[in-house]
């Protein structure tokens, strides 16, 4: 299956954040072409900054594998990763992480600057379905204005 | 109360986490002189890499309050935060954060230079307790050895 396959289903997740007005992101994990946690953004419904779809992904695929590794996992991700949830892929170790849409605002990157957070081994690819990632989060904070 | 007070009640999270074979790191959340979480690394018990003690305390004080921020309150760790505790700080505005000991291996700075990943808002304040706290993870590290 292709990543963008796999950012589809992730999307689809960000949809239903979208759809109980959450800030719409969506996160998938996959292991040998199976998906073993899907999540959706839940900050609002949960009161907890830190229920991003990342974070209840990982923990979704920790309980599913019995591991709290995944060096041969992917995460497909519809918005590039803020701070918390790349210092938890960092702990991950996971394989590969996917992202659609870039964040200038609230990536890591605006606090590691050139610095790489993820583990060594770790294969980072942004930019994938970008357009469509980023066109659920403009619509979201387009009606919450 | 002072810092010394609260952070003492974060190291004996600690303990409860060096007892069980957890890298030793607690952490406490204080709302105007009034604890209303305490926690402990659990990323053993869990098999869960996000089980960190500020993870859980923070997560506990957001239930606890109904809010998903808070701006009012102290965080006591015995340790200094990593990156995905940072980066969960940040979304907290949490109002302080006093840590025990540096930690020059795992600690956000080794990504973050000298970039601030906290809400501005927040004060953070180091080294409280900390020949303490660095003890509990020295006695333990020694151990695993």
């Amino acid at each position: 299956m292709t990543d963008e396959h796999y950012m589809k289903i992730a999307i689809a997740e960000a949809q239903k954040a979208f759809d109980k007005d959450e800030v719409p992101i969506g996160a998938v994990v996959v292991l040998q072409d199976k998906i073993i946690a899907r999540a959706h953004n839940q900050v609002e419904l949960l009161n907890d900054s830190t229920a991003h779809a990342e974070i209840l992904a990982l923990t979704t695929a920790y309980q599913f594998l019995g591991s709290k590794y995944l060096p041969e996992a992917t995460l497909y991700v519809t918005v590039e990763p803020c701070l918390m949830c790349s210092g938890a892929l960092y702990w991950s170790k996971i394989g590969r992480i996917v992202f659609g849409t870039y964040d200038e605002k609230n990536s890591y990157r605006r606090s590691t600057g050139t610095n790489n957070p993820f583990h060594p081994k770790t294969e980072i690819v942004g930019g994938v379905m970008e357009e469509d990632c980023a066109g659920l989060m403009k619509e979201f904070f387009k009606r919450l204005r």
